[in-house]
């Protein structure tokens, strides 16, 4: 598939998937979120161990593209904002960890994609806001996956303010893992990632999808599920191979992503 | 309405009810949380942007009054914290983002009203506490507001020792949005109400609205509810005129408060 | 009760139960997980204020005991997880504040152990991982508890990386409560502990029960069920010997504990 406001590239076993259209400050209009929604099932289906989402530009992502909808009515929104929620949860239902790689400000929608990802790291120079509640437009669906990552008054200080909080108070938050300096997020984003997906492919994707699931649940019915998951998982060759190897003390040789 | 253990002033668009019977320590009686419970009432059909939650002497609020209750029985029980949880829920039920400025300890429902307001700052001479724990008749009620804000192993170290954590420790933890010096506690407040309420008003009733429900859903009926609340708030003329200055490069000019 | 792979002990009115399989690291096998649960009810049952929960050797607890599950069949390991979940639970379900005083690296079910407990207290060099994720077996119900207690992008990094945080880290992300130096961890565990326990037991013994109860509901029922566990606990005698002796500025006489 070819894409027009992103590029998909593929390397040493990881993909990555770079917003490209930096003159829009990588909005998030609908077609930018159909290609995007296509680039991750795309990838989801690939042989990549892992997922990572960058930007390119002056601008990590600026949200929804307000020239989309400034006239657009209610069923041309609602098309708008189940786009945007299909595309968030793509990111959470493929298989792979997709770890964010946050260059530059992201904001809205933007920031919304951010807290939606597995695992986020970014520059000094990155800052995070959610503004639409210092317009005439709040940050409704963002709202959802923002206040699912951080503590709620900070979570409501974002959302009522609209104000940009820095990469380290992200950071001390829990909104993203890890800060650096611009020249090393290259580095720490593929630091973090290679951890994040060493063992079994096969496992950690039983793994992700369990995490996602049980999250939602009262305490006893996600225990009833984890060990439903957790039982059935320690039958596959790849468990067994992994309590082998460490009872033999051999390096574990697990199976290929098919 | 006139209040006796209240003040409740409007100025520069903003509303601020004071906690005012300093010799009882601002309890939390039976007439004060009825008299609280009007106010923010009275408050949110007000034309004010915003709500400071504030208190007079040398603590914000004690609590409930065991004078009230000690020989109460199971129905004046009931009553009491029926009352309160009422109070409590006004607090988010109100239009206008509600902010507390902490100027002083606040033990038990004192301590639940500064978790239940939407923000909060405090002075570096604040406390926070839900001392029922160390007593004979455990923070209940408080604990639910309590639990809610910070992460399980500090709000059951709160709730179970029953001592105090100070204000830059309640930041930390995200019990509070800021902490500022004593003398510096009222520009704070107002710095971040300003910043909160900024924009349409219309918009950010429906966007505090949005979150306590949101909040309450799993991620998937988050996700339902959210897009319909976003997609229906675009059409809002303040919604649509946010955009457009926004595209035109202008000032927007939202809607009074009717 | 014998106990072969932990001891249990009781002094000045607090039991201690200590895993004391240190050649096995104190791994989490079907019969260590069925002594813990007997241990932890028979502590319940006992006239102890609180349960400090230790460990002996090298490590804290290793989790689960790959020589014990590497051949295992699906049955076997769906008996192993709910004696696991059995276990974990009976943690929340006895009356007293349970504190994990973890001494040293605490991986896998015995992380989830620790995030399980009411209160931790850690050595600095304690260290805490869910290393399945490196592995072939995801930490699927360690990650329940560890969920619970951490945002969600912190808990992914452990769960999906394996890698440790140290002892600090967890304090800051609010896995433990607190960290200290190795020669002060005993005195620590102690005074958190007796903080933790002053007071009514009974009173205690409710609030433990309903902070476990409450915080699996949505707020609106939260706050229905504890107003009425509330009122009633007011009715309790030692309830009223509290609320008398503050007004009457003297120490309380709490009930012993039966």
């Amino acid at each position: 598939m070819g894409y027009e406001l992103l590029e998909v590239g593929y390397a040493e076993g990881y993909a990555t998937i770079t917003l490209n259209n930096p003159r829009r400050r990588n909005a998030l209009s609908l077609a930018c979120m159909q290609e995007l929604t296509a680039a991750l099932r795309e990838v989801g289906e690939s042989s990549a161990r892992g997922v990572i989402l960058a930007a390119n530009g002056p601008a990590f992502s600026a949200g929804h593209d307000f020239a989309d909808m400034a006239e657009g009515d209610l069923e041309m929104m609602r098309k708008l904002l189940r786009t945007c929620t299909t595309m968030m949860n793509t990111v959470q239902e493929i298989p792979q960890p997709v770890l964010a790689r946050v260059h530059a400000i992201a904001t809205a929608a933007g920031c919304q994609l951010v807290a939606t990802c597995d695992l986020a790291v970014a520059s000094t120079e990155a800052s995070f806001a959610t503004p639409g509640g210092k317009g005439g437009w709040f940050c409704t669906t963002p709202m959802v996956a923002l206040s699912r990552n951080i503590g709620r008054k900070r979570a409501l200080e974002m959302l009522l303010t609209g104000d940009p909080i820095d990469a380290q108070t992200a950071a001390d938050w829990g909104l993203i893992n890890h800060v650096v300096a611009p020249e090393r997020l290259e580095e720490e984003a593929m630091r973090l990632l290679s951890a994040a997906t060493r063992g079994s492919f096969l496992s950690k994707e039983l793994g992700k999808q369990a995490f996602y699931a049980q999250i939602e649940m009262p305490q006893p019915l996600a225990y009833a599920y984890a060990m439903e998951v957790m039982a059935a998982a320690s039958q596959i060759p790849d468990a067994r191979e992994g309590m082998r190897a460490f009872l033999e003390k051999r390096k574990p040789q697990f199976e290929e992503r098919p």
